[in-house]
This record gives structure tokens, C-alpha cells and sequence, in this order.
């Protein structure tokens, strides 16, 4: 790529979202450009809508509006305090109501334990995972993280961080199809993987 | 997706750039907003940067900096002005600039002949191509366009227009591609390779 160090530093920063490689990224930047009065003005203001009225909900994590925090899952009295799904990532959270199977309460980690990209247990919100699970009555973990080896891990350390506390712990069932993530799986993976959960 | 309406907008904002699907954007859109003050300003401002930076050269149509208008390609006496190659988007003449085996001009048509989503003619710089080869002492133009039924018509569009001209229209090579093998490559390719065949 040897466009103006402007679109360089926009592919740059485009290429740090999820999914999105190099040449994507320099496809994205020149095809924004391109529009300078459209597109790319567009993008600006709903980055700038989004950044001022999205937060992440103070209890699950998930995107809220700033006017409801907690958020409504969080909020709505007909959900189940005492199942609580735990995930990765915010997105999964959307997703797994997408299945509408599921009627608990949710906990997003933000991320995996990743020694290559110094992830530890310390940068993943597992200390108020453990906060949550003694001060809300919660008689059941349903772990709802992806199938890699880091996930696994992750699983594993929660297994040991809740244990001695009495409380049920499950995962999905292996309905999810390996070497796969939750924001691939269709709606009917992911329900049939939430009916058959395990214990661990 | 049933995130607040600002993540909503975002994501269907980011859905509109090449290659981006609607849970690519929705993956895209919550990373975002996960960190409203890291990577979502810097996207702002490197946006921002590149809109008040970043211009379409007036003569081939690739990105260039308002102060270099005509860009560096067009302005590099080095290059033979008689050969011009043909392009759909303006991101092919960086790519094939990094091959480093052309020393014509460019020129950029933004697109290609596509019925269906209603870009005729006058929606590509065809009339600009015509006005540049009588202007510009041009020999040979070169359709470096893709290899799909539209690209196909856009070309074909291009040969009826400069008839008469005189000049020479040549087009790239169809055959296999470079790393790759007979067993991966499909009937069509193959059946090219194989009339396009040259003596060795």
C-alpha cells in the first residue's frame, strides 16, 4: 500500500477491528475516501452518535444507552437472577437472545485468557463474575464461551474460581461446532447448545 | 441485532463498506463502542484526517493529496504516457503498482457497466478515457478489469467505444494463477489457460 499517509493511517486503524485483514482494510479506507462528502461523513457521525450515548452496562457489561444502567436485561424483572450466562464478549450476549431460549441473566468477561496478547485473569471481569455469584442469589453458572483452547482455559479457571462456592456450574453443550465461535453459529446451534447444557 | 439504535446505525453504516457483511459490521459496530475513547476516536480522527486530506487525482481518478493534483503517477515524467491502463476501482492501481512491472499512466473507471444496480455508461469515467487516449497520444490501452461477467461487458463496452481510434486495446492475461496448481483451479480458468497457451 503506498496511497497518502492519510488513508495509510485510516487502513491502519480499520484494520484493528475484528475480522478485518490488510488488504480489507485498505479496501474499506479507499472506498471511504472515495465519498469524502457521503459515506465517510456518514461513518463520523454515527461513530460519534454511538460513542456519546453507548456505554457498557455497570452489571453484565453488555451496550446499553447511558440512560439505562443497568441495562434492560439486567433491569427486567422477568428474568431468572439465578442462571447466570457467562461470555466473552458483549456481542454473544445479543446473540443468544437472538435464540430466545434463554431467560437468565447475563456476565460478559470482555475477552479470554490470552497469554500471547498478556489477557490474564486480571484484564477479564471474573472478580466481579465471583461478586455477582455470591450477592445475587445465583444457583447456576452457564458458561457460554467460544470453543478454542484459550476459552477452554478460561472455562477451566472459572470452574476453579467458583469452586467451594456450592453453586451449579454448566456449559453449553457441544452443539457449537469446533474450531468455531459463537458469532458464526445460527440461531438453532445455539439453541439446541443452551437446552443441552452439561455439567462440569 | 437489538442493541440501542446508535450501535443499530453504526452497524448498518459499516455494512456499506466493500466486503463487509451485517455480522461483520454488528462485530465491528460493538468493538467500538466497547472503547469509546480508544479506537473509536482514533477512526474519527483518522476519518476526518482523510476526508480533509485525501482527494481523487482529477486525471486517473487514484487517491492522492489535494496538494498533489494531478497525483505522483501522473505527474512522474518517467512514465510512458502512451500505454494506459484501465482499471474498475482505483485500489487495482495500488495493487498492481506493487507489482512493479508497469510504467504507463492510469485510469481509474470507479466502478463497472452493472444493470442491476443501476451503473450505466455515465456513472463510469468512460467519457474521460475517450477524451484522455485522443488527447494524451496514447498507443496501447490496457483493461486490466476482473474476470466476472460484468467486468466482461464493461470491457467489451470500452473495445465499441474506441473503435475507429486506431489505437491498440489489449487486455491481461487469463491462465492460472502464480503458487497455485491445476487440481485447485476451476473449469473456466483452466479451459483459458489452455486456449491463452503460449509457446515455450
Amino acid at each position: 500500500m503506498n496511497g497518502p499517509p492519510a488513508v495509510q493511517k485510516l487502513t491502519a486503524c480499520l484494520a484493528k477491528l475484528p475480522g478485518v485483514g490488510r488488504r480489507s482494510a485498505e479496501r474499506m479506507a479507499l472506498r471511504l475516501v472515495r465519498d469524502p462528502d457521503g459515506l465517510l461523513q456518514d461513518l463520523i457521525r454515527t461513530l460519534r452518535d454511538a460513542g456519546a450515548s453507548v456505554v457498557s452496562c455497570e452489571r453484565c457489561g453488555t451496550v446499553t444507552v447511558r440512560e439505562q444502567n443497568p441495562c434492560r436485561l439486567c433491569s427486567d424483572p422477568g428474568r431468572d437472577d439465578g442462571i447466570l450466562c457467562v461470555v466473552e464478549d458483549p456481542s454473544d450476549i445479543l446473540k443468544i437472545e437472538e435464540a430466545g431460549v434463554f431467560r437468565g441473566r447475563y456476565h460478559a468477561l470482555m475477552g479470554k485468557l490470552s497469554p500471547m496478547r498478556g489477557s490474564g485473569p486480571g484484564e477479564l471481569r471474573i472478580r466481579e463474575l465471583c461478586e455477582r455469584v455470591k450477592g445475587e442469589g445465583v444457583r447456576e453458572v452457564l458458561l457460554a464461551l467460544n470453543t478454542d483452547v484459550e476459552s477452554d482455559a478460561t472455562a477451566a479457571f472459572i470452574v476453579e474460581s467458583l469452586s467451594g462456592s456450592g453453586i451449579r456450574v454448566s456449559r453449553l453443550a457441544f452443539g457449537l461446532p469446533a474450531g468455531s465461535g459463537i458469532a458464526y453459529a445460527d440461531e438453532i446451534t445455539l439453541a439446541r447448545a443452551i437446552r443441552g447444557r452439561q455439567d462440569v
